[in-house]
C-alpha cells in the first residue's frame, strides 16, 4: 500500500478514501536533527521503549535531502533491523523520488495507512526542521529535535528556526563533554520564548541512544505530552490542523497534476520554450501567455 | 527591487522582464553544507580575492530552514560587514517568508537582478544541498560543498546526496586534526563516482576560512570550473537548463497563485472544508471535487 503511493498508483487515492475513516487514533512523533546525531538509533531505543508499554509502533524515515541515492536509508533500515521479526513494529524508508505530490504528502499518505493499520505511535524520522517544502510540525503531533553537545546547539538551533518547532529537545550522545553545556544553553533559549497561555513547556532531555540511556524518560515525556493536549483540548484542535493542512496540499497538488500534465504537452508550452530558446521572448512573459491561455477559472457554485 | 521580489510586489514582474535581456553574463557560485562549516565567514574571504581580480561580486545568502525567525541572518551579514562600503561588493540576505513562488524562484529573480546589475561572480549561499524544494543546482553554474573535518563527511555527502552535486568539496577549518582523513575519503567517493565524459572531476580543496588560508587557490578553482565549462561548449548548455527550470517553476508558480487564490476564497473550499470538519467526506475526496469543479483546462492553440 504505501510502495503503492510511493510509486503515486493510480488506486492509492481509492484505497486511502477507503482507509481515512478508519484513521485518527495515533499518535504522531516527529523526531528531526542534523544528519549523525543519531536519529536512527535513538528511534530504534524508543521502538524498544513503546514496545515495553505494548503499543504498536510504525516508523516512517524520511529523507527529504536525497533525490539521488538510497544508500543511507538502507543503512537507516538495517540500524533497526532487530525488530524486523517483531510483528508490533513496522519500519518503511522513503526518499524523494518518484512522488509527483511530493515528500510531504506522500509521508502523510503513508502515516494514514499506518495509522489505520492499528499504530499506536507512528515516529516519523526525517533530517533538519521547518525545510521549507518537508516541514516536521505539519505532520507530527509532537516533535523532538535531537542535537549532540559542542556542536553550539543553541545558536544553530535558532539559526535553523526550530526552536518554535519543538516540543521536546533531545541532547544524544551525552557522554560527551560538553553535555551539560547544551541542556543549560537550549533550557535558557526555551525561556527566552514568550510561553503560550495554557500551552506545553517543551523539555530539554539528555540521551545515549547507543546503550539506551535516558530513553525511557525521553518515551514517557512523548507520552505525557500526548496526554497534556489531549486534557487541554489541544489534540482535536491540532488534528483540525494538520486535517486542514494536508486538504491544502492535495488541492496544490492535484491542480498541478492536472494543469501541468497538460501544459507540459500542449503546444503553447513548446512555442513559448522555442521563443525563449531563441531569445524571442523572456520566460516571465513566456510563463504568463502559457497559464493565461491554459488554466482557466472553473465554477464556483 | 529585491525587496519588491520578496514583497511579491505586483511590479516586480514588470521590472524582472525588462532586466532579463541584460542577464546571462554573471557566473553564478553555490555554495552550501551544513549548519556551523564556517560558510559566511569563507564566502567573506571569497569576496576578498574575487575583489583583488577587480570583479564585481554579489551575494545572496539564502537560509531555506527559516519561516520564522531572521535572526541567524542578520549575523550572516553582519559577518561580511567589512564588505559594506565596497560599492564593487552587494549582499543580500533571503528567508521563506513571504514569497508566494517559493524561495527558489525568489533567489533565481535577486540573481536576474544583480546579473543584469554587472556582477560577475554571485555568490548564493545556503544550507545543505538538494532539499527538495530548495536545490542549489538548479540555481548555480558551479557549486561548492563545505564540510568541516572530523564529521564524517563522506558518508554524510552520500547521506544527503550532495556527493553527485558538487564541483568543488571544500574542507574548511582544515587546522583540525582529521582534516587529511577528510580530504582522503572525499577524494576517495569522488573517484567511485563514474566520470563524466569530457566531465569535469570534482576538486577537493581545504581552507581555513578564518585566516584566508587556501581560499585564494579555491576561488581560482571556480573560476577554473567556469573556464572549463565555457571552453566545453557546457556553460550554454547549463544556462538553457536552467533556463528551462525557471521557466517551469515560473508555470508552476503562476498556475497556483491564479488557481489557489481563487480556491480558499471559494464557496466550493468553504463546504469542502466544513464537510471534512464533520466528517461528512475525507479528504483526498473533497480535494478531487474542489479541483475538478474549479480548475479547468483551457485552449491549446
Amino acid at each position: 500500500m504505501i510502495r503503492l503511493i510511493e510509486d503515486n498508483d493510480p488506486s492509492s487515492f481509492e484505497l486511502l478514501k477507503a482507509l481515512y475513516p478508519h484513521s485518527g487514533k495515533a499518535f504522531i512523533i516527529g523526531i528531526t536533527g542534523s544528519p549523525g546525531v543519531g536519529k536512527s538509533t535513538l528511534i530504534d531505543a524508543l521502538i524498544f521503549e513503546f514496545r515495553k508499554l505494548e503499543m504498536k509502533v510504525g516508523v516512517i524515515a524520511v529523507d527529504p535531502t536525497s533525490p539521488y541515492s538510497g544508500g543511507a536509508i538502507l543503512g537507516d533500515r538495517l540500524r533497526m533491523q532487530r525488530h524486523a521479526t517483531d510483528d508490533g513494529v513496522f519500519i518503511r524508508s522513503m526518499a524523494s523520488r518518484g512522488q509527483k505530490g511530493g515528500l510531504s504528502r506522500a509521508t502523510k499518505d503513508a502515516a494514514i495507512v499506518l495509522d489505520a493499520m492499528g499504530h499506536d505511535i507512528i515516529i516519523i524520522e526525517t533530517v533538519g526542521a521547518g525545510q521549507g517544502e518537508f516541514d516536521i510540525a505539519h505532520l507530527a503531533h509532537s516533535t523532538g529535535i535531537v542535537s549532540i553537545p559542542g556542536t553550539g546547539d543553541g545558536i544553530q538551533a535558532v539559526k535553523a528556526g526550530i526552536l518554535e518547532t519543538g516540543d521536546i529537545f533531545i541532547v544524544n550522545k551525552s557522554d560527551k563533554p560538553d553535555a551539560e553545556a547544551s541542556v543549560f544553553q537550549l533550557d535558557m533559549m526555551i525561556g527566552m520564548r514568550r510561553p503560550l497561555e495554557g500551552g506545553w513547556t517543551p523539555k530539554v532531555l539528555k540521551t545515549q541512544a547507543l546503550d539506551g540511556t535516558g530513553v525511557e524518560i525521553l518515551a514517557k515525556t512523548f507520552l505525557s505530552h500526548f496526554d497534556f493536549m489531549k486534557k487541554q483540548g489541544l489534540m482535536d484542535q491540532k488534528r483540525k490542523k494538520l486535517e486542514h493542512l494536508y486538504f491544502q496540499s492535495l488541492l496544490t497538488d492535484l491542480t498541478l497534476e492536472k494543469i501541468l500534465l497538460f501544459m507540459n504537452d500542449s503546444k503553447v508550452f513548446r512555442e513559448a520554450l522555442n521563443n525563449i530558446e531563441s531569445r524571442k521572448t523572456d520566460p516571465i512573459t513566456a510563463a504568463q501567455h502559457v497559464v493565461n491561455k491554459i488554466c482557466v477559472l472553473g465554477s464556483n457554485d
